[in-house]
């Protein structure tokens, strides 16, 4: 199948400019179409759905379950929709307003960002939630589901053009690649004329790729090799809580932990009883951590740089702040790292030096989320520095515009 | 000569990390003793200097003309540098910090990016700019100068290290690369450990290289092909006046007028008698404007896409307001366009739908600058929409960070 990927972004630069029309109730009344959409074509999701499902056979049990729709998670899934569509609308909002000494009356205005691509793989709700946070902010979107998915993805990309049509917007405004060639994917990398932006939902070898071979600005993030460490100071009985709590809660995502660091002054006090406090969990000491912890395994080469994703646990004592903030600078992927201490100065190092997209203080690093910091929905977590940083919210998906106003004036 | 670049990332990342935690007077002392050190250093700079514009052979007066530095010019670099140290620092600023539902004191602080890499040609200003700006904001640079201004450039380096090391701050807070081999420039685009941030300052060339061949977020701009559209409703004598301002006032830069649409119903007022008010401007017209410009020169195939950086503007009489949209999606380089009008509407749909970093209404495109945007300070014109767009002040050399703080919390 010849997919004409340039037409495709043609046509959603157009999208794009007629979705900079329409008033933000337009945009909400077109994603409650969507949740619509979902619930009266239940049949044919689950039918679609259930196609993809059987096909799925080369693909892992957890992978599966993130495949595999049914009524119940529909409708949750329009539910999440619905609620979108309520969402505080960042575009339009004036950021600032002056009126300068040249006499201009000058505006920052937040503005969608255009074109946004999107790269994802099993889930097919990710298609909905990104299309329904593009619609919301205005965003034109071309979607790039797994293979997995293709049979949802083709039925689900029907619904949603229809609930466009439905409120007077382009179905253009989110279109899916009709086919899972990877050769779609590189050339999507490459057409910054017009796409604004790429987000990469899936692992660091996604995410490589979109570095390395595209020329739009991608968001880079998802990965988490997060830390803890327990200063001498630290009140042993929260920390064990807030290890056990960052380790085990739901150890399969980024901001769960990866690597505890133990100040040497209080490693005999706290180490030894927590294999008891973390049944299940598997240690890998180092071998300054090994002998508070016989029953540990000892940590590999590579082990403090990796992202654990199960019940694993890196364990390294360290001789102060000093040298945990060197371990932090070498190996953390800047998503979320944690310090436990009585020490206010420690703290503020810890704050100021751990150049992470979050950074805690006495807390579990799985705080590190768009639900939990109140966004309301996150379209991705990003570890990169530039335009947004953690977890992005609507705002993340819009840009600024500077609107100057004048009465025929000219600088001087 | 061989440089270890690597091993200069390395110590941009540490000196950035020790830059994280100095206050913000530090960093203003810092500011001001390069400012010093330029002027107790004048001698030895305008000698290097006086050697780079003898070796100047090969390139033409404009550019020998930005190569070239006086006592004047150093003056000015040296009080321009000591009105960065005064200007409002944005690190540390608190974006917004909200107690959630979930007990954590949550807020997002502004830091400094860390490591920014700039890519650049024969203004040595640069190079004393971008080192300013970088250690106001608590980041370190990498900086890679044109060959033209290597001596300048030597002598400079050691003046600003200097400076630093006398306030206590690393000297590898500024590192120049001590070779213009261009094999550095690519392998500097793909230090993305090291480095968080690329600023080209140069031609379309350079930052097609830097998206091409990078990994590293860069910020593109400084090119302007720039529009302004004359509407039906135009106060046709104020026309007159901003068409002057935005073509004549400075044509050599990016915001200088490049493409002037007309609308149909005011081409025969308007038009004829535009020659007289462009004295030593040489007119393109299209074949719709042709008729009423007999001494204009016939536009050229890929004239509306030219960036002129001098005295000649292409010409094209349009329809309405949706032919002039069309042209500025299909032409703008997204920098600076305007709209001239009498019409709410008109201007109102234009705001909207014209996708360029500063949009102007009644007013030239001349205003798109830091200085007469109030920022203080111009690090470049960014014509992409992450990040920072249009003219970036400070706080453009700048990310956030989320702060969780609890006392032994955990999710629930």
């Amino acid at each position: 199948m010849t997919v004409d990927l340039q037409g495709m972004g043609r046509e959603a630069r157009k999208a794009a400019r007629l979705l900079a029309r329409t008033s933000s109730d337009q945009r909400a009344s077109a994603v409650r179409a969507i949740a619509e959409g979902l619930s009266s074509n239940t049949d044919r999701i689950l039918a679609a759905n259930g196609k993809d499902c059987e096909q799925a056979t080369d693909i892992g049990p957890a992978l599966l379950d993130r495949l595999r729709l049914d009524e119940a998670r529909l409708t949750a899934l329009a539910d999440d929709t619905r609620s979108v569509a309520d969402l505080p609308d960042p575009v339009g909002q004036v950021m600032e307003r002056r009126m300068l000494e040249n006499g201009l009356d000058l505006s920052r205005v937040r503005v969608p960002l255009g074109v946004v691509g999107v790269i994802y793989e099993a889930r097919p709700n990710v298609t909905v939630d990104i299309a329904a946070l593009c619609v919301r902010t205005g965003n034109a979107s071309i979607l790039r589901g797994g293979k997995e998915t293709r049979h949802t993805n083709a039925v689900l990309g029907q619904v949603i053009s229809e609930a466009l049509e439905s409120q007077g917007l382009p179905a253009a405004a989110v279109q899916g690649i009709p086919s899972t060639d990877r050769r779609y994917v590189r050339e999507l990398l490459r057409m910054d004329q017009h796409v604004d932006m790429i987000i990469p939902r899936g692992g660091a070898g996604l995410h490589r790729l979109c570095r390395e071979e595209g020329t739009i600005p991608v968001i880079t993030g998802g990965i988490g090799i997060c830390h803890v460490y327990v200063d001498s100071t630290a009140d042993l009985e929260a920390a064990y809580d807030i290890v056990h709590n960052a380790k085990t809660q739901r150890p399969s995502v980024c901001n769960a932990l990866d690597t505890l660091l133990v100040h040497e002054a209080v490693a005999e006090q706290f180490l030894p009883g927590l294999p008891a406090r973390l049944p299940g969990v598997t240690l890998h000491a180092s071998p300054s951590a090994a002998p508070f912890l016989p029953t540990a395994s000892a940590a590999e080469d590579g082990d403090f740089d990796r992202e654990w994703l199960s019940l694993d646990l890196g364990v390294r004592v360290v001789g102060g702040l000093d040298q945990a903030l060197d371990h932090i600078a070498e190996h953390s992927s800047g998503h979320s790292d944690a310090i436990l201490t009585g020490s206010e100065d420690h703290a503020e190092r810890f704050v100021a030096e751990v150049d992470s997209a979050a950074v805690y203080v006495n807390a579990s690093t799985r705080f590190t989320d768009g639900g939990q910091f109140g966004l309301g929905a996150e379209v991705a977590v990003s570890t990169q520095k530039l335009h947004a940083r953690g977890p992005m919210g609507l705002e993340a998906l819009t840009t600024y515009k500077w609107v100057g106003r004048g009465q025929g004036l000219v600088r001087t």
